[in-house]
C-alpha cells in the first residue's frame, strides 16, 4: 500500500517508536508520577524526557511549561477556552481546522467576539489584514501555522511580531508542521503552541501536547487527581500538573520521545528537504494532467507537503475510492474537517482529495500515484461509478 | 518485583494486549473515521469492536452511546460539567476521588450546589443518607462504585434504585471495579458511567470511556474534527463522534478490545474471586502484625481488592520507600488522590500504605509482603528513617 494520509496520521512509525512503546508497556507499566516504587519513577523519568525532548525542538525554556495532552484537539480547547473569557475579541484566519473554528462557534455562544480574517485563493493570509482587524478588545490572535487542506504556510513569525507589539496573546496551530518545519516559541513570539504527537513528530496516536508561556494562566479543562497536592481542593498551580488531571498515555509518550530522537537523528531538514522534494515532483507531474486543478501555492515555496486536488467531472469521494481500491493509494477525499478552508478555496460543494506526503514515501510512489491519476483521468466519469461508486456512496 | 499498584494501572497486562498495541501501530496505523480507505476502515473497525466489547460488558444496548477519552478523569469530567448547570443541586459521597470533587468544586464556584454525605468510618454510604440529601434542585447523584482507598463497595444499585424513584440522573465512577464486577447500566439504573481503561480492562494508558445513556445530552468538553458532518459550524449531534473530538488513541483502544477479550475469557468471576482470595489472605495475616491498622471493610463482604493502611510510628511515605528499595514491592503510599476519603477515615495527616491486588498476582507474593511487613514492624522507625528516610522525603 502507498500512504499518502500522513496529515491525518503519520504511517509508518519509525522501528523505536514501537519499540519503545512495548518497552514502556512491558517494563515500566506503572503510572507515572502517582507513587514512589521504582518502576513508577521510570515512568515519570520517560515522560520527563520527552517533555525535554519537546522543549529543546520548540526552544521552550522550561520543559514544565509543555502539557500532555490526547491529541492537538485537546491543546487546541484548552488554549482557546482556556484563555478566552466574555468581551474578548480573537482574530483567526478562514483556513482553521474544525479544531480552531468549533471551540470559537461555542466560545461565540458565551460573548467572546471572533474575527474570521478571509484568505486568498491559495489560503495566505496577510499580516496587514490581521493588524486591521484588531479592536481595543482583541485578545488574541490564533492560526495555523500550515492548512491541512493546501498546505500553505501561514507567515508565522511575522503574526508573532506583530502579535508582541500590540500586546495580544499569539496562539498556533501545529498539526501540519510540528517535527517538519522550524517552530521556536521565542523568536516567533507564540504563547500558545499545539501539537499532535501522532503526525509529524512519529509518535502513536492519542499523544499531543500544549506549550504555554511562562506566566501565562489558562482555565483548566479538566480537573481530577494530579498526584501532587492531592490535599487542595481545586487544581495545584504547578505545572505540567495543573493541566495533567489523570493517567497520562505513558506508553504513547514513551513513543512519542523515540519518534522526537528519530528527528534528531535523521534531521529535521533532511526529513523536511525529502518530504517536499516529493510534493514538487507530485506538483509538477500532475501540471500535465489537464483534468486535475491543484489548490494552494503552485510552487515550494511556503509549503507543506500536503496537496489537495480535484479531478474535473469525478467527486472526490470517488477519485478516493478508485484509488485506494484499483491502485492501493491510501488518500483523503473530502473536507479534512476544514470547511471554512473549503468555502475560502470555493470547493465546499465539490470536496477534494488530499494526498499528504511522508520521510518514508519515495520518488517511486509518486510516480505510481501520477500514472493512477492519469489513467483516471482519461476514465470516464460514468464507468469510475459504475466500478466504485457504490463502495464511496457517489 | 511484586506489583502491588493495580489500582493506579495494572500491571502486566495480558500479552495479547501488548500484540493488540503493536499489531495496530504496525498495519493499521491510519486515523479512524477520517478516510475512506482501507486502513482507515479497519482501524475503525478496531475502535468499534472495542466499543461492541464494552457495551456487552456493561449491559449497554446501543454501543454508539460510549465515548472514548483519555481516562477515567476526562470521562468525569465530561458527565460532570456536560451535565450539571447553575442552580442544579447534587449529591456525592465524602469517599471520592478528586477526579469527581474537583470538577465539583470548578462548578461551586459556578452556581452549582453540592453536598457531600458523610461515610461510615468503613467508607459506607448509607441510602436513607443520600435519600435525606434530596432538595427539589437535585440533579443527580454521582458515587465512586468501590472506593480507591479502603476497597469499600458503595450500594450502587439500591442508589440507582433510589435515583430512578426520586427522577435523579445518576452517575458512577467505575475506576476500580470495570473489568472486576459486574456493572449492569440498565439494571443499575446508571445514567453515565466513566470507566479507565487501563486498570481492571486491562488496556494500555491512555484509554477510557463513558457511557452516556440514551436520549441524555451533555455538553461537550472539547470540540473538534469528528470525521462526519465536518461542514457543521458547532459539533454534531451524533454520538459517538459529538464527544471524541480529534485523533482517538486507536493503538490503545486496540489493546483496550484485547484486554477486554482476555477478561471474557478467563471469566471476570474467575478473575474476581483470585483477586478477592487475595485480599483475604492478605487481611487476615495482617491481623497477627500488631503495629498495622487496617481501613475499609475488615472482610471481603462487599470489597474491591484494594487495602488500605497504617504502621504504628511509621509514616506512610517511609514505609513504601521501605517495601520498594529492600523487599522490591510496588505499593503506594500516600493521599492516593482522595483527600476526601482520608478525611472520612481521620487519615489525612498521617497518611496510608495502599496494596492493589491483581489478576497476575499470587498467594507467594502476599505471603512474601507479609513477612516483609512483620520485620518493618519490629523494626524502630529511627532504624528504618536512618536507612530509607532521605529517598523519600521523611
Amino acid at each position: 500500500m502507498i500512504y499518502f494520509d500522513s496529515a491525518a496520521t503519520s504511517w509508518p512509525k519509525p522501528v523505536e517508536v514501537l519499540q519503545a512503546v512495548e518497552y514502556c508497556l512491558k517494563f515500566v507499566g506503572a503510572n507515572p508520577g502517582r507513587a514512589g516504587h521504582r518502576m513508577a519513577v521510570e515512568a515519570g523519568r520517560i515522560v520527563d524526557e520527552a517533555r525535554e525532548l519537546l522543549a529543546v525542538l520548540f526552544n521552550i525554556r522550561n520543559p514544565d511549561r509543555i502539557v500532555f495532552t490526547l491529541n492537538a484537539t485537546e491543546a487546541l480547547n484548552l488554549a482557546i477556552k482556556g484563555l478566552l473569557k466574555a468581551g474578548d475579541h480573537v482574530i483567526t484566519s478562514s483556513m482553521e481546522h474544525n479544531s480552531v473554528t468549533r471551540p470559537l462557534h461555542v466560545l461565540q455562544g458565551k460573548g467572546v467576539e471572533v474575527t474570521k480574517v478571509p484568505c486568498d485563493g491559495e489560503g495566505f493570509i496577510r499580516v496587514k489584514d490581521i493588524e486591521a482587524a484588531i479592536k481595543p478588545n482583541t485578545a488574541a490572535v490564533i492560526i495555523t501555522h500550515a492548512s491541512n487542506v493546501t498546505g500553505t504556510m501561514m507567515p508565522v513569525t511575522e503574526i508573532g511580531q506583530l502579535c508582541k507589539r500590540k500586546g495580544l496573546y499569539f496562539i498556533v496551530d501545529a498539526a501540519q508542521t510540528a517535527g517538519v518545519f522550524e517552530l521556536d516559541v521565542r523568536f516567533m513570539g507564540i504563547h500558545l503552541l499545539a501539537f499532535p504527537g501522532h503526525k509529524g513528530l512519529y509518535g502513536p496516536p492519542g499523544t499531543g501536547g500544549l506549550y504555554i508561556a511562562e506566566g501565562l494562566e489558562l482555565q483548566p479543562l479538566k480537573e481530577g487527581g494530579t498526584g501532587s497536592n492531592s490535599e487542595l481542593p481545586g487544581q495545584p498551580d504547578v505545572l505540567p500538573e495543573r493541566y495533567e488531571s489523570g493517567t497520562l498515555n505513558s506508553a504513547g509518550i514513551a513513543g512519542l520521545a523515540a519518534g522526537l530522537k528519530f528527528i534528531r537523528r535523521e534531521g529535521m531538514e533532511r526529513i523536511r528537504r525529502h518530504e517536499l522534494e516529493l510534493t514538487r515532483r507530485f506538483l509538477e507531474g500532475v501540471e500535465g494532467i489537464k483534468g486535475i486543478t491543484v489548490y494552494g501555492p503552485k510552487d515550494l515555496h511556503n509549503r507543506a507537503p500536503v496537496v489537495s486536488f480535484s479531478m474535473k467531472g469525478k467527486k472526490a469521494a470517488l477519485v478516493g475510492a478508485v484509488l485506494d481500491q484499483k491502485y492501493n493509494i491510501a488518500c483523503r477525499a473530502g473536507l479534512h474537517c476544514a470547511p471554512d478552508a473549503h468555502r475560502t478555496l470555493g470547493t465546499l460543494e465539490q470536496k477534494l482529495v488530499r494526498f499528504s506526503f511522508s520521510y518514508f514515501n519515495n520518488e517511486r510512489e509518486v510516480d505510481y500515484s501520477l500514472n493512477a491519476l492519469r489513467e483516471l483521468d482519461a476514465t470516464a466519469p460514468e464507468k469510475l461509478a459504475a466500478g466504485y461508486g457504490k463502495s464511496c456512496g457517489c
